[in-house]
Parts: structure tokens; sequence; C-alpha cells
């Protein structure tokens, strides 16, 4: 039986950040780089704009118009003929993005089943052998191992595996194929 | 630690057949009644409209619109004080239903925190103590307790504690509430 592999979207699969940065710069004729964001989050940069920030990812086609994670089709293709793999994104705090997730993983990653799309908040009802997620709060609560994706967020966090982009991936999950 | 409950939206939370066949016999001049659907579905009485049947899910407002199971408010709210309880609803099949189970939810079951509302197909993800589900194949692949709610389509089946009305399921979780 093959092991299962849930996968978060948001700075796992799809580049948040770098939207949110654009709309934000273009909106408050700011010009704040995703370096900056290295150690903190924009909301802690611009603490006066907490609200406009949450506003800013509740805009319509905001989640539709993510960029793929360099790397993260292939590798998800590489994986699916080893692995059970299934989707788990946090859905709940901006309900208005549903749809928009669904359409974005059906056209980048069409080889995935709807069937294993799971959209919910409390990731500790996730049943999997691994997690993959850049939010250490899921990975506590997961039963199963947690593989932490870095982020800004979770800078120094090392009670689990860490992969830095999706080559990291493969080669935890596909060491035979590493460097091939 | 609080045992923790999954349940199932439609039949079990919502009543979703009522609504089907209201807009069926409308729709096509039919009068289908609820008790012709005990040992077969509407599919299977009106083959020649499987199409329209499966449109009809889709209409904008179907799902937001659905009743509320007799006594399912009132038992979740007891279950609430006991249990943990997340909702584990099958909602790629038809991904345009989306926010209008969300916003179902919220209205009827304003208690229940969002972060405990899983939209899924496959329920072998589901992670939890019990699931409550009318559809056996979505028992047979959850790892805990699967607890049966009546429905025509599962007439006969004898592999699961069955339940036939929210009151059952009262009596079930809380033994020693039922009758009071």
């Amino acid at each position: 039986m093959r092991k299962r592999i849930a996968f978060d979207m948001d700075e796992v699969m799809a580049d948040l950040v770098s939207e949110l940065l654009e709309r934000y710069n273009e909106r408050f004729e700011d010009s704040i780089q995703p370096n900056q964001l290295v150690t903190q989050k924009l909301q802690d940069l611009r603490p006066h704009h907490t609200k406009e920030i949450y506003e800013i990812l509740q805009e319509p086609g905001f989640f539709r118009g993510l960029a793929v994670m360099e790397d993260a089709v292939e590798v998800m293709k590489e994986l699916d003929e080893h692995y059970e793999l299934f989707i788990a994104t946090a859905a709940m705090e901006v309900p208005t993005c549903f749809n928009e997730k669904y359409e974005w993983l059906r056209e980048h990653f069409p080889f995935l089943t709807p069937q294993n799309f799971v959209f919910c908040g409390d990731k500790s009802i996730i049943h999997a052998d691994y997690l993959v997620d850049d939010h250490v709060s899921k990975l506590e609560g997961f039963t199963g191992e947690g593989i932490l994706y870095t982020a800004f967020h979770n800078h120094g966090e090392d009670r689990f595996t860490r992969v830095d982009h999706w080559k990291d991936i493969r080669n935890f999950f596909l060491p035979v194929h590493a460097n091939t």
C-alpha cells in the first residue's frame, strides 16, 4: 500500500507572498521586497495595515492567480507515481477562496484527482503519513510525520524535517531519484 | 481528551432528497414521493433523467436551501458539550456547492467552528474516532468506527452500527442522556 502525503497549498504549492506584496505595494505605493519578509511577516512590518492586508487576501481572483512554486508540478508528478497524494488547504478563514483554489488546482495539477482535495481548517483532522506545510501550528496537531516547508514565519524552528524548495521534497521522498 | 466525531452533511444533517424530489417533480411534472426511494435512488427510478438529476444538484441555491434534519441542531448542541465535532462533507463532485454549504452550516449550526469544517472527497483522509455517514463506501475507507445513517441507498447493509434519526445518534453517543 502506498504511503500518503498531504500537501498544504499556500506558500508550499502556491506563491502567495509575491502576489500579496505586489498588490500591497501597488495599493499603498510601497516597495517592500520579499527578502524583507525573511524573519517577519507583512503584518508585522506594516501593523497599521493589518485589516487592509486581510482585505487583499479576500479580493476576487487573488488565489486564482497565484504563481506555482518552482518545480512543484514536476516533482508532484514524480511523487504521484510512488505515493498517494492529497491536498490539504486551510480554506475556512477566507471562504471566498473555495472555488478559486479548486480551479487553480485543476489548472496547474490536472493529474491530481479532486477526490483527494481537502479544504479544511484544523489539520489534525488529516489522516496521512506525511504533511508538508509551512505552518508549525498545523504540523503540531498532525498525527503523522510533519515536514516543514521553509517560510519567513517559521525561521529558526527545528522540531521538524525542513525542506527549502521542491527539489528538497524530491530528495526526501524519492532519494533514489535525486539528481536525475 | 474528548473523542472526535465527524458528521457527513447530505442526508445526515441536511435533507437533500426532499429538495431534489420537489425540484424534479416540478420540472418534469412527476409526482415521486420519498417513500418510493426506500430501496432505490431517483436515478434508478428515472434512469432516462440521470443527467438532468445531476443538473438539479448544480442549480444555484440548491444546497443553500436544504432543510435541516429533524432534531439535528438540538442533538448536535448536546454532543458539542462532550465531544470534539467535525463536519466532513463530500463537496468535490459539485464544486459549485462550496460557499452554499459553508453558509448553510454557519446559519443552522452557528455554535460549530468553521475550523472544524472539512470539504473533501475521499473520506479515508478523515482522522476521527467516529464518522456518521449514509454512504457505506465512505465508511469502508474510514479508519475509525463508522456509524451508518439510514438512507434509501444503504438498505440491508449490516456491517456498521446503524442510526435511523438524530435521536438514535443521541442514544448512541450520550446513553446516560437518553430519553431526558
